[in-house]
């Protein structure tokens, strides 16, 4: 029996978006459950001394064009929203949330926030639009903000990012598989060679 | 007609070493002449922000595990040298005299400094190793060391660090190609992508 492919990622990060598009289709493709588990990036940039790619002097550049050329290349819809980052709390508290709920659900939560977020634009920061975004998927609006406000979610927030942090998850999205991390949606081939080969 | 593809790397980059394997190959199978270009990317890291990979918390550990898995992956030999990383001065300013005379030369010389560096974890830095390395070419040990420290090879290798910070390449290695710029060695697909289908 294999074990899982945990996803780690933050809702504002464009390659967490694409990646998304592509993590499920290899875990089933494996026989592999995929685990998503959203984390709050900023708090590992602050554990390993990194900053958001746009405020770093040519990787920014470097990133906002990739960003784009990579949805061409995927065929995804994609625009930067404004005032990008967000700090993401309030989708991600309700993803753990949902997720001691209904996993399924959870996971079209999460793929309903990133959408929002990388093809619509909208500011998925703010409490009513991550409720709005639950409504859409049949979740009561109410019972998902009481949630995000309560601190038994905001703490499960903050112990996923430590935990995440405590196994060296660093940036957005990362992977880990058999007790391997892996770094980047540029890996998933890498992801995809350990589970066919069962590593190196 | 196509463009060639740029190849920028630091002498003292794993992951460099490990594209230098894939590289040529990859132009031979498009008819792309391959251009290496060796830069400080220490300058680099210096406009950009960055520092090396073994200095920052997390990513360093995240480095050194990856490196060993990913010379597993491709069957060649790696070992992190002592006192890693080295400012590769003195083979990167012999890699562009011997460029100007024989660029087939050049490209030999380049493959066997990171040999040297990585499979044999000898001092590349030092003026007698970079002068040894050329001397197993055929190169006058003499002749490369009266390059490494004239003047002209001096300010030819911060011309070229220049002229690749100008383009946008903040890493090593990075590749350019049709005036795209591609950050890393997990990068190859995508630039082979790039080259079959003419971008998108």
């Amino acid at each position: 029996m294999s074990g899982t492919i945990r996803f780690y990622f933050d809702f504002a990060s464009p390659y967490g978006y694409f990646a998304k598009f592509l993590v499920d289709d290899l875990g089933a493709k494996f026989g592999r459950e995929v685990e998503w588990r959203p984390i709050m990036i900023g708090s590992a940039f602050k554990a390993s001394g990194n900053r958001p790619l746009v405020d770093q002097p040519l990787k920014g550049a470097y990133s906002r064009h990739d960003w784009d050329r990579m949805a061409r290349r995927m065929a995804v819809a994609f625009r930067l929203p404004e005032g990008f980052p967000s700090a993401a709390l309030a989708p991600s508290r309700a993803y753990w949330w949902l997720e001691g709920q209904d996993k399924a659900l959870a996971k079209s939560y999460a793929h309903a926030v990133y959408h929002a977020y990388f093809a619509e634009s909208r500011p998925i920061s703010d409490l009513a639009v991550a409720a709005e975004i639950g409504a859409s998927l049949g979740v009561d609006p109410e019972a998902l903000s009481a949630a995000v406000q309560d601190p038994v979610w905001k703490q499960r927030l903050k112990d996923e990012t430590d935990a995440a942090i405590a196994l060296g998850v660093f940036g957005s999205p990362f992977f880990m598989v058999d007790g391997e991390g892996f770094w980047g949606v540029d890996r998933l081939a890498m992801v995809e060679d350990w589970l066919r080969q069962g590593g190196w």
